[in-house]
């Protein structure tokens, strides 16, 4: 009996997430409202709240999804040994706009949900930040094997930092942005300029 | 006749520039309304809008005094010509970490209230964000004396970008940003290796 209530349990949440996934994907973490969400998904407002502990925990099941999706469709493909660390760095970067331009709403929607330092962020979702990141580190160690840990930490995130500033203002299109067309070029020749 | 009425014209949109600037140095851009702006300016609300097209007109005005703020703290001292271009660009860079620093909510308004090449913004206001960007494209240009003018203008608005992403992330403490207290030696690292 117990088995059966887990069993269906699991089977809701894993429907919300799809569903949330697929909304968001189409139109921005603003769709994420309750009652729209347990009358697609048939199901009491409050069942929602028995799955998850509010809906930001669902925004970040699906954030997640998109973390995994970034890692496979970027990440892996910056780990080819054969190429030089800043040619590694730039097919991430380069990786990492495509992305944005492929998926703009779940991209947007990992930024549009603030998360800071004093919030009280699960450890499984650092967990899979981290493993983001790691992505970026092996390359930023081998550009100086003189590196400490901490500053290949914070060389990974500065890179990191900046790439998403020349990606964000442009694809916002503000107008202290790259212009779209332009992207490409200037992650390109940015961090060419880091070599 | 005419001429005093422009002269009360005048007298009541600089002080509602300069009431407007005051609430956003202390709380940003959601306190601009235009009851209490009236009511603190001892005005009718439809006086408001005898003098400024709608509140957004009001905060691009707001706005251009921070970037004339911006260009004379930050812009002019980066203009030294002994500075080797990027110890220059450092200096702009570092600069630009420490008014945000400085004017928090100042600095964050310019980014809120966003406005992207699809929208009409005057050309007035194009033309100080040109002036901000001159100071950066001076050094970018002694970087490499074979740089086009179109390619001085990219990496121009590349290096702001990259730098803003930076200092943006790291100043709104998000989890994948640079920790603030490292944020200076971040920026400071990023451009040297761009030297």
């Amino acid at each position: 009996m117990a088995k059966k209530t887990e069993a269906r349990r699991a089977d809701l949440r894993n429907r919300l997430i799809d569903i949330a996934q697929g909304w968001i994907a189409e139109d921005g973490l603003t769709r994420i409202k309750a009652r729209p969400l347990a009358s697609e998904a048939g199901c009491a407002v409050g069942a929602i709240y028995n799955v998850f502990g509010d809906l930001n925990e669902l925004v970040m099941e699906v954030n997640a999804r998109t973390f995994k999706q970034l890692g496979q469709d970027v990440g892996e493909k910056g780990q080819n040994p054969d190429l030089s660390p800043v040619e590694a760095l730039t097919q991430l970067a380069v990786g990492y706009l495509h992305f944005a331009q492929a998926h703009p709403r779940a991209w947007r929607t990992l930024f549009d949900f603030t998360l800071t330092e004093a919030m009280e962020v699960p450890d499984w979702y650092r967990a899979e930040l981290r493993q983001l990141f790691s992505y970026i580190a092996r390359p930023v160690a081998r550009l100086d094997p003189n590196l400490s840990e901490q500053e290949i930490g914070m060389l990974t995130r500065g890179l990191f930092s900046a790439v998403h500033g020349i990606v964000s203002l442009g694809l916002e299109k503000r107008i202290s942005g790259v212009p779209e067309q332009h992207l490409e070029d200037i992650v390109r020749l940015v961090l060419k300029r880091l070599a």
